[in-house]
């Protein structure tokens, strides 16, 4: 187990042999081990294997290769479409269009995801998160025909690896944990912290690419602007309202 | 590692026994080993063990006895405090006050929770995540201290477990997941998936307690109901833009 998440590398090319059925079943039953709020389990897991389907989600994923070469793609979204309609149906009255509800259903969705990592690394698959679910969730809402109460959050791509990555650099671990309360960081705190991140020769080489002074400016004016924030958050937050989680407020 | 997974209990009652300092080390560091996005590691852990910090965080949590008896509180937050002032003081221009920042820093701190809670109870911890983080995110935030860009998404307590709970029930995998698209639920559906959980003695005892018809009612009138809900709703939606995550938008 702990082997298991000390080895975890995100995995970018795939092998075109298929995941068997039997794995990819225990796989997800993995997913479903993880606590869940009341034990409701208001989450889904979209597998989608289809050729013509997994290309409209590489579309959608910035057309990232990944998408296309691994055999499953799994999107994991907060689901309270199950839950609601079970209420219904059972002469219950549900409340769960609201911002609440639908941070639930997504705090659910994720551990159940990041169970279903480890557990396919432990079976010698390779896996990679996308970011892009996010940015992107409408155009998934239509890929993969999804109702109101359930929203895209994160998704994995996963199969058996055709690359062996190194080990990617984290912060110290000091620079992520606090004792007993929040202590803020000073400058020298930051300069601590990344003075190892900022000395890697892949910074270095980054730099020269990118003609930047600093590794943040990377960060800040290349991969994750301000622009594109403010754009797909806007997005992101008319997707949650247009799946109804905002309308009992 | 799928054995820990499958093993899985939420302890809610804990022996006195301190966790030792190197098996906390080896959890918390298996969680700066979780997918983060871009690697910015956008989330920190509030490791809480000081007994009058302790109560306070049980008041938050509604009094649950586990927050005073397990010997470690951990809370994990979205942070973009810590990035943002590195961009800072880096000469970069940070864009992360925003709600798609505030999410994929939520999504960071729940994979990180979720290897942490993993490498706890490979190590013979138990674990239990506290849902009313979200709820009670504005005392936290005053509890802990936590500054603008950080905010608690959700808590884990740990310690060595004073009780062994049965496997608890989760609806079957077809309940759950779905084949390359969603494919929605009809009554029939509904019916099939929730059978099993219906049928089970331990329902049938909440009906009796509870006088209620239904399993589906004590979920919807009881445990988590819409007034709650919505009250919860805007207080934590209250607390991401205090905490400076809408200020972009």
């Amino acid at each position: 187990m702990i082997q298991t998440i000390f080895n975890h590398r995100s995995i970018r090319k795939y092998k075109t042999d298929p995941v068997p059925e039997n794995v990819l079943e225990q796989v997800l039953t993995a997913g479903t081990r993880a606590s869940t709020t009341g034990n409701m389990q208001v989450y889904s897991i979209v597998v989608t294997k289809d050729q013509a389907l997994k290309k409209q989600l590489w579309e959608a994923h910035f057309k990232q290769d990944m998408v296309l070469q691994a055999p499953v793609v799994l999107t994991f979204c907060a689901d309270f479409n199950r839950f609601t309609k079970w209420c219904e149906w059972r002469r219950a009255h549900p409340g769960y269009r609201n911002f609440l509800s639908f941070f639930t259903a997504a705090i659910d969705a994720l551990l159940a995801a990041q169970n279903v990592a480890l557990a396919a690394e432990d079976h010698g698959l390779g896996i990679c998160y996308l970011g892009t679910t996010t940015y992107m969730a409408e155009k998934i809402v239509d890929i993969l025909k999804l109702p109101e109460l359930v929203v895209p959050v994160t998704t994995l791509v996963t199969g058996y690896p055709d690359e062996s990555p190194g080990l990617t650099d984290r912060l110290p671990l000091e620079g992520v944990v606090h004792q007993d309360r929040y202590h803020d960081y000073t400058r020298k705190d930051i300069d601590r912290i990344y003075a190892e991140k900022e000395a890697l020769e892949e910074t270095r080489e980054l730099l020269k690419i990118n003609n930047k002074e600093t590794l943040a400016q990377i960060f800040t004016d290349n991969r994750y602007t301000k622009k594109d924030n403010v754009f797909f958050s806007k997005a992101f937050l008319k997707v949650i309202e247009k799946q109804g989680f905002r309308k009992d407020e």
